[in-house]
């Protein structure tokens, strides 16, 4: 089942090594079907060179396997947690990039210091908090996503406008409308760390808000007029 | 028509790709005809992967389309108004390179802290000031360009001896004689604000002047003496 | 002899290469064969692009030259301690990766800043004391061996649990089941030392306890549920 | 004439490439044949990718140019004035590699934070005064080469101890007993200058003298033990 949408999973997961965001088995991407509410997510701890259509596992919305002979992510809880909170995304990546990682382990949002940001994000890339001792010791990875929702719901930050979050102590996760935007998301704001630590060194403040929005809008949304007819990025 | 100078303005934003200067569909070169006044441009938002000679959009200097599919990048009138501004230069280069982009981010110029600097520029390659928010709201590329233009004149910078500015929490433009030296700049500006960044970071001061001057004139000008016969670069 | 170790020695050997870990001849790989206390190691200063099986050399775990036309690494006496001191480990790498020989120049531990590096090890990457003048003036390779063991014993740290340790002013040793593992090792200690000079730089402080020990055990030991079946990386 | 050492120079120039030392047509690497007094050497600001050994340039010791169609590297007094001021050196490399840039562009010595630094360099690979205005405005190149000699004899370092240096605000200049080795040397002198910019960072300091001893005469001199036979690196 969902042929089509494992194979497209599985070229988002080479994608990762392509943008040189991962080392061994680590990330993974993920897809939903919203129509039938199957997750297709890459198999946990399997060679990205060997690694098939086939290999892919779908999933329930609920964490019910549903087909695949191999085990999940097992990050998987926490896809479905998001694909859950997050009603209009399509696809989610996590990687452990490095620049992204530096700013999750320093427990930091990602501050909007310019307009590469403001493309891609309107506003910080925010940090979740820490989990707690029994949220770590029982059902981790689905905590790890509630506490991704919480971040959003109580900082009130629209998950279609921020793309992206870290981890407190872990990395990032993003999404975008497939699993191929969410892979490209992982790129992009691999880039914008690796430009806000640097920024940041240098004694950089925040842009001011009104070019972050004239960045944001010019791509996204109703009004944008980057690219071609209405394809937007 | 320009056939020729779309082809050269095309192969100068694949450069950009292999100088590793962009992500994805990011950054664009241009390139102008002074005779007939018409500036060849990058569409917006395509692939670098799949561009050809035929998808470079032509212009008119006052910001006329004359010939293309597509739409041309979005950053033009910013080109328009440096080819109107800077009546020298040939061509034009804007990418997001990482270390650049950190400088523009900061709003610090990339000081001229010794000789690879000095080879390619003559003093500070400057930061413009802040847009304000009306030069955002309506014309905001063109008021980019006029922002650069209004800091090499106030600042009295010769943009022939400067072929670079930082725009303010956005990123670096750079320029020369034809759209092949627009790109190689930008790749040189990166190196030379990698370097100002290290150099910063161990508590470098500038280069002295007749250093500065010795290497700039080394390379550029009636009494240059690198390279072969007439040919500097 | 050993003719199928002597293979697997010398791909590990050449997997720092593939892994960007060594310029020119530096680095060394080895790996046990605890049945017969044989180790087999890569030659002293040998170019990698021309390594075969047949350089590799054969060693007793007392010293002893068994089998080779090369000199061993230089390096040997300290693997050997390593093998007679940490008696489950099957090889052991040695490299001078960039961001590792940073943070064994400041003579500082990695501290565990997050689950990328809990994934790794449990606690701490130790930093080793500096040798005295007469443990370097005589037998200092061997001393080297002895100098980490005597590390791993003072502070009480398990070396199943640390695979990696940082030799004062000097470099890396990593090791795990086998060499290809160990080399494995050295490219994901290399990141984690990446990793964690940028969050010093940001501020960081070490993760909590409980989710070093969650992501620890979740790749290692009985209960780990990362991978596939009982294939635990 | 002189063509196989022409070939050799060449390859040499070509290594810069390689190890990914240079941007365009920077850098440049020389050798000297000590019998005739003939220094073989790269031409001015041609690019490497069409490069043949036919196109370098033979210079006499004195600075006559013996044979070649082009002109020879602007910086090739001060290879000159190296040859002339140390005698055992048969082969010299020029680049603007980023890191070591970075300390030469502050003014900055490489200190001896740990055991690559000493498998390289006894002792720390100094940075020059800087150039007075009479020395630059005149026979500037020449001055260059006069400056790093100056500069080896009043610290009284032994160059053959320590095959590079840094010229204030300019970059490093490293040798060796050839063209092959000089522009290794290149390549490792930018490795040891990343390590101790990042060691700095850190805080670390110089590391003691005699594991600095122990790690160069373990690969140097009369008593070098590393590699093979007498092949000492």
């Amino acid at each position: 089942m969902l042929e089509e949408l494992k194979k497209k999973v599985c070229e988002a997961n080479l994608k990762l090594v392509e943008y040189k965001l991962v080392l061994f088995t680590w990330g993974n991407v993920s897809a939903i079907d919203r129509e039938s509410g199957m997750v297709v997510i890459k198999p946990s701890g399997v060679d990205y060179s060997s690694m098939t259509p086939d290999d892919m596992v779908v999933m329930s919305l609920n964490g019910e396997k549903i087909e695949g002979r191999l085990n999940p992510s097992s990050d998987t809880p926490t896809h479905l947690e998001l694909y859950r909170s997050f009603p209009n995304i399509g696809g989610i990546a996590h990687t452990h990039s490095t620049f992204a990682v530096a700013f999750a382990q320093a427990a930091e949002d990602i501050l909007p210091y310019g307009t590469t940001h403001a493309d891609f994000a309107y506003g910080s890339i925010p940090c979740t908090r820490d989990l707690t001792k029994a949220e770590i010791d029982s059902d981790y990875e689905l905590n790890t996503g509630k506490v991704i929702a919480e971040c959003f719901r109580n900082r009130d930050i629209d998950c279609d406008a921020v793309p992206a979050v870290l981890v407190h102590s872990h990395g990032p996760f993003t999404w975008g409308k497939d699993a191929d935007a969410a892979a490209k998301n992982s790129a992009v704001l691999e880039e914008v760390a690796k430009m806000a630590y640097l920024s940041k060194v240098l004694g950089a403040k925040p842009a001011n808000k009104n070019i972050q929005k004239k960045h944001y809008f010019r791509k996204h949304g109703a009004n944008a007029y980057y690219g071609q007819t209405n394809v937007k990025d």
